[in-house]
C-alpha cells in the first residue's frame, strides 16, 4: 500500500503498524490474566509499572534480582512444528530458576519478540506461554516488545528474549557461602532437555537449515518406543519450574545450581565457595531415555554430555547433612546425587 | 574439533564456550565500570543481585518501572561499517527514555545479544556502547545474556535487545492524567532518526539485503553537504537519552510521551487524557535536513513522516502554562511545539 500521494510509505518497507496493533488485541487478554494489584499500568504503557511496596509497610533490605535469558535453538523445533505456545514456557520458566538460585521470587517479566513479518496470531500464541508460565510463578507479565525487522529473520522464524526480576530479603538470599565439605548435593529432575544443547540435537537428528523442511517434520513425527512419544513431542516439552517445589524450603538449602548450558561441569561451581569441590555420581539417578539415545547416536564421550546437557538434573540444591531427610521427604521426586568435597588444585565437579 | 573418542563434541554443532569466555573476558571490564554499591553480585552469576534499600532507610511507596526494547534494523548500518560501540548506547538510552516519562531513575539494565557465531571482539564493543550510556545515566549493567544460536542470524549479525528497572516514588510518578486544554508542549530536540524509522530509510537510500554490500557501503561513506557529514555517520547518531536534563525538572512536567515508532502521532496520546488533544505546529522548531533528505528522496507524505519518524523532537514535555518560562529558561535547547486543546470525537494529534 503506497503513501496518500503515491510516496513511499512505512508499510512499503516492510513495517505493518496494524499487523501490530492485531497482535497486540490478541495478546491484551492474555497478559491481562498475569496482572495482580501490584501492577499499576494497562497493557501498552511506556514503562509499565509494578508497585514493590505498600504504604505503611516499607521493606527491610530489599534485594532485586534480575536475569535474561532466550530460548536458543529449541526454536527452531517449534517452527517446524508449527507449534508456538510452549516456548513461552520454556523461557520464563529459564528465568524463574535461574533468580530461585538465590531465593529471589518472581515479581515481573519482560518480552522480547523479534520477527520478520509479524504473523498475529504467532506472536499470541508465544504470549499466551508466557502467560500460563507467570501465572503459575505468580508473576506479572509486564511488558515486552514486539519488533519488526524486515531482512533479519528467515520466513516464519523468530526469536525470544525475556527479562525477569524478582525479589529476596538481603538476610534471606542463598549464595551457595556456607557450603562446606560433607554437604550433599540433591538433585530435582529435568523434564527432558530443558533448553540446552539444541544445536547439537538438530545436527544429530537432522534437523539443521540443510535438510529440507518435509525431511525434518517427518523426522520429528517419528514415534520413538524409548520416549513413548514423537521425537518432536520430546524436543518441546517445557523446561520445568522448581519454584514452587523448592519456595517452601529455601530456608534449608546452602546453594542452587540452575543446570542450564555448560551442565553440571559448569554451572554447579558458579555456587560453590572456591575451596570446594562436589562429586557427582550418575549411578544414583536415572538418566530419561532421551539421553541416551543422543549419546548413542553422536557416540558422545560422558565429559561432554555433562557440559552440554542436563543429564536429567535441572537443578541441584546443595545442603548439610541433617537437611536431607526433610527435604527428600518434602520433595518427591528428589533424589540425593553426590556431596561436596575439599577441593585442592583440582576440578569443582567430578561425575563418576 | 571433535570430542574425545572421535564422536560429536558441542563445539561441532557451531556453539564455542571458549568463544563465549573469550567474549566475556573482553566486557567484564566495561560491566564492572557500571557497577555501584548496589550492585552485590559479580558478573556472570544466574541471578545478578542489586540491593534496592538500605537498612534503617526503607523506601515508602516504592514503584518499579521496566522496560523492553531493541535497536531495530537501524543494527544493519552497524553491520554494513563494522561499527558497534554505538548501537549499545541507542538500545540503553531508548529504555532510559521509555521508563522517564514516568519520572524513574533507571537502577539497572540488562542486555540480550545473539548471534550466529559468536565474534568477542564484536559483542566487546556492543558491550562497551551499553556500560557507556549506562555510567552516563548512573544505571548498573547489572547482567545479560550471549546467545549463539547457528542458522539463526546471517553471517556477521546479531540481535540486541534490552530491559532496564527505574525506580519512582509512587506519590511522584508522572503519568498524563493531570493534563488539561490550555497546557503547553514543549519539544526536545532529538539527535537524528534515532532508532526508528530504518526499514524505511534503507529501502530509501538502496541499503536493503538486497544490495551488493560494496554498493551499500559506497552509499554510506558518500558525504552529503546537507548533513555536514557522511549518510553512515549520520545514520548511526545514537539515541540521544534526555535523563540528565530533564531529571531536576520533574516535577514540574505533567506528561512525558518518548517519540519512537508511530512518531509524534501514534506516541503523545498515549500520555493523554482521553478528553484532551495535543496540536503541534511544526513551524515552531526546526527539522534537521536528514528528514527533509528522506522526505524528497520518497516522495513522503507529511501524516507518514511524522508517524514514521521523529522529525526531530525526541521527547514532548506537557506542562502548565506557568511552567513554561522557567523550563525554556533551564532546558536551553527545548522549544515549544504546540498546545493541548479539548478532544471532542476528532484526533488525539494534530500536525498543522
Amino acid at each position: 500500500m503506497a503513501g496518500q500521494n503515491g510516496g513511499l510509505s512505512y508499510r512499503d518497507s516492510g513495517v505493518d503498524i496494524d499487523a501490530k496493533n492485531q497482535a497486540f488485541d490478541l495478546m491484551k487478554g492474555y497478559v491481562r490474566s498475569t496482572f495482580g494489584p501490584q501492577v499499576l499500568s494497562d497493557f501498552g504503557t511506556f514503562g509499565p509499572m509494578f508497585a514493590l511496596g505498600q504504604a505503611g509497610s516499607p521493606l527491610d533490605q530489599p534485594v532485586l534480582v534480575a536475569s535474561a535469558d532466550g530460548v536458543g535453538t529449541k526454536l527452531k523445533i517449534a517452527f517446524l512444528l508449527d507449534r508456538h505456545d510452549t516456548v513461552g514456557i520454556d523461557l520464563v520458566n529459564h528465568c524463574v530458576n535461574d533468580i530461585l538460585t538465590t531465593g529471589a521470587q518472581p515479581l515481573f517479566f519482560l518480552d522480547y519478540f523479534a520477527t520478520a513479518k509479524l504473523q498475529p496470531e504467532t506472536v499470541a500464541q508465544v504470549v499466551s506461554g508466557l502467560a500460563t508460565a507467570c501465572r503459575e510463578a505468580g508473576c506479572a507479565l509486564l511488558g515486552g516488545e514486539t519488533a519488526e525487522m524486515p531482512g533479519f529473520y528467515m520466513s516464519g522464524e523468530y526469536d525470544l528474549a525475556g527479562f525477569i526480576v524478582g525479589l529476596v530479603e538481603r538476610n534471606k538470599a542463598i549464595n551457595g557461602a556456607s557450603i562446606r565439605p560433607g554437604d550433599i548435593a540433591i538433585g530435582l529432575p529435568s523434564s527432558g532437555l530443558h533448553t540446552n544443547g539444541y544445536s547439537l540435537v538438530r545436527r544429530l537428528f537432522g534437523l539443521t537449515n540443510d535438510t529440507p523442511t518435509a525431511d525434518a517434520r517427518r523426522k520429528l513425527d517419528t514415534f520413538f518406543t524409548d520416549l513413548d512419544r514423537t521425537l518432536g513431542d520430546e524436543l518441546l516439552i517445557p523446561h520445568r519450574s522448581y519454584l514452587n517445589a523448592l519456595r517452601p524450603h529455601l530456608g534449608r538449602v546452602k546453594g542452587l545450581a540452575h543446570i542450564t548450558g555448560g551442565g553440571l561441569i559448569d554451572n554447579t561451581p558458579r555456587v560453590l565457595p572456591s575451596d570446594v569441590a562436589v562429586h557427582f555420581h550418575p549411578r544414583l539417578w536415572s538418566r530419561p531415555p532421551i539421553f541416551d539415545i543422543i549419546q548413542a547416536l553422536g557416540r558422545i564421550d560422558e565429559q561432554e554430555m555433562c557440559r552440554a546437557f542436563n543429564v536429567g538434573i535441572g537443578m541441584v540444591a546443595i545442603a548439610a547433612p541433617e537437611e536431607v531427610d526433610a527435604l527428600l521427604n518434602d520433595l518427591p521426586d528428589a533424589v540425593v546425587i553426590g556431596e561436596a568435597t575439599a577441593r585442592g588444585d583440582g576440578a569443582a565437579v567430578f561425575i563418576d
